[in-house]
């Protein structure tokens, strides 16, 4: 279902169609996340406040709405943008950043997925989990569950909700509910810097622009992660050298790249 | 009107002065501004509250205020700064970000130009003309219009403020209405990082700080973009690598890479 | 009462404990502060909201309260992690970015260091005078003032407050209000960047999870900081190298770097 092909072609897309890719998103990675839809070939806008709302969402391919600093006016103003964007038939990625770490988070992304219906849910395994059992704790934002659990309760969260789960991790999972695509690529350093997901959000959204199926689009957004981290690590030293050549991976990559590095 | 020599004295009195340059700007491009200011040699504070403004715009050497993740309390923060700036005499540079794309945008740039009387206007064409221009509509924050219709637009925008523009594009022009500057160096992966023309307006301001003629403090603020940038070219593999050699450039900058490769 | 060995083995105990650290920080410096703190082997999270700063305050090692970009909002916040997290006896470190610059700045850390009792409070000379005295005001967030005053006004405030006191400069201070030690490292570049003293108090706040003794854990934090900065000078061109090879100083740093460069 998903082949290093089809990853190219959405690539390619991506760059011939410069989809606008509106993101109410974290304060931490709000620049390495335009910088990255940027080094893709897509158009990010960064806006959240409820005043312009529909009128933002109203333009936009995509809708990523990312739950890393929350507060309550940004959730009034996710809630009018993901109404808008499911009205327009547009695709919403919701990543629910620390969700289960507190119960503000918890609830906030019920209510997303409730009033807003989001066609891809992109978080860790802890996250995914968390939207499902109350019984879930996350230690901040990083996993502490293993994969097969976390499929497993993805599916339900998957069936649940309507929408394709994507979990990341050594191995990421992508599932409609039905069907699982993986990505088997692990990237060492990728863990080590911050926003790596809402990075990977962020480019699902801008397939989802683009490719009509949310499992391929999501399945192409972890791919796409997956092929930067491989061309970066050999020139990574640390953190900060692999935040930074990571966004001139995106920028390079090409057909070869992904038929080079993907490893489904 | 503008000479690489005029612009090396305008970088040397950053350098000998270190003005205060105060920020309202965007959560996106906060680190990178700073970091900007802080290389050509200005001294950069962010600050947003209204609680405070009046005492930051009261110890400032001029202002910038970036609208780019706008939000109803900070416009409060930005109008009682602008006008405590404009009592006080210093400059102020309004960067209207994604003017055009939003009413809200465009209603409170024009709130902001009637209430606080900006020194200059930085943007790009579409902004600018969505200033003045109904008819005129922005896909996000990038550019959709033509240079030459931009600077006549633009010189109208400059009558009616009294302000003057500055419009950046693969040729930027400066404008009081009346005169019209250019910078000519086109810098290609300028467009593909977030925030460059946010650098570019808090560049303008340090720079305003220091020279009393604003036409040729805004045209000097694209110059150090433009000899930055041409600085950085040859060292760039991509977005990242720009990104980061960019801030080396201009804290590296000196009149001999001015005359080198300022192009006017 | 601190050597190189005493360093070490606390960055030892950061890697084998991966604290979680609650970060109520400012916009400018997010990025790099949560990757400041991955690359030492900390778990970093940053959260605002009133509405969670109980549940993320509750399982977190430390908190770190930063006030560079204000807000009452984000005052109310910082005062509920505040007194969770004294309540929990959890270390709490307080950077009151700008001090003496506003009045607002100043009294909220007074409102601060009032109601949640720090542990640690870090800043720059200025900053530390504004919380004693009227009489000193600073620029924006750069230090006016001798290191000698400054030590003898951080007694003054570690005896008012029954916090430790770190003083950031071109030779640190760390006291108790009794007894004064110091990190003579000079980094050049380390002013040029923006967020460098956010990024001590956070790493700071690491320390100060694993190590009981808060004089101990602040000077640790500030030893990693100068050992870090040391390991990245000879691969600096400017701020832009610098502020990335820092991150990968942090990450690759063990006990023979600290022995090699940590001048006390």
């Amino acid at each position: 279902m998903i082949t290093a092909k089809k990853v190219s072609e959405n690539l390619l897309k991506i760059r011939n169609q410069g989809p606008l890719v509106h993101n109410i998103t974290n304060f931490v990675v709000m620049n390495n996340t335009a910088n990255a839809l940027l080094s893709i070939g897509a158009s990010p806008v960064m806006a959240h406040a409820p005043e312009e709302m529909e009128n933002m969402a109203g333009i936009a391919s995509a809708l990523v709405i990312n739950i890393g600093t929350l507060s309550n006016k940004w959730i009034e103003g996710m809630v009018i943008a993901g109404k808008t964007a499911s009205k327009r038939g547009i695709p919403i990625v919701l990543d629910p950043v620390g969700a289960g770490a507190t119960s503000f988070r918890t609830q906030t992304c019920h209510k997303i997925i409730q009033e807003c219906s989001p066609t891809i849910i992109r978080g860790n395994a802890s996250e995914i989990m968390a939207l499902i059992s109350d019984d879930v704790k996350t230690k901040g934002v990083d996993s502490t569950e293993s994969s097969d659990k976390a499929v497993e309760l993805a599916k339900t969260l998957s069936n649940e909700t309507g929408a394709v789960v994507s979990i990341s991790g050594p191995v990421d999972f992508i599932t409609n509910g039905d069907q699982v695509l993986s990505i088997k690529n692990d990237i060492p350093l990728m863990p080590k810097v911050t926003g790596m997901g809402c990075t990977a959000s962020a480019l699902t959204g801008a397939v989802a622009a683009v490719c009509p199926t949310p499992i391929e689009a999501a399945a192409t957004g972890m791919a796409l992660m997956a092929v930067a981290g491989e061309m970066t690590m050999p020139q990574a030293q640390g953190p900060g050298t692999f935040q930074m050549h990571f966004l001139d991976a995106l920028f390079q990559m090409g057909e070869a790249e992904v038929l080079k590095y993907l490893q489904l």
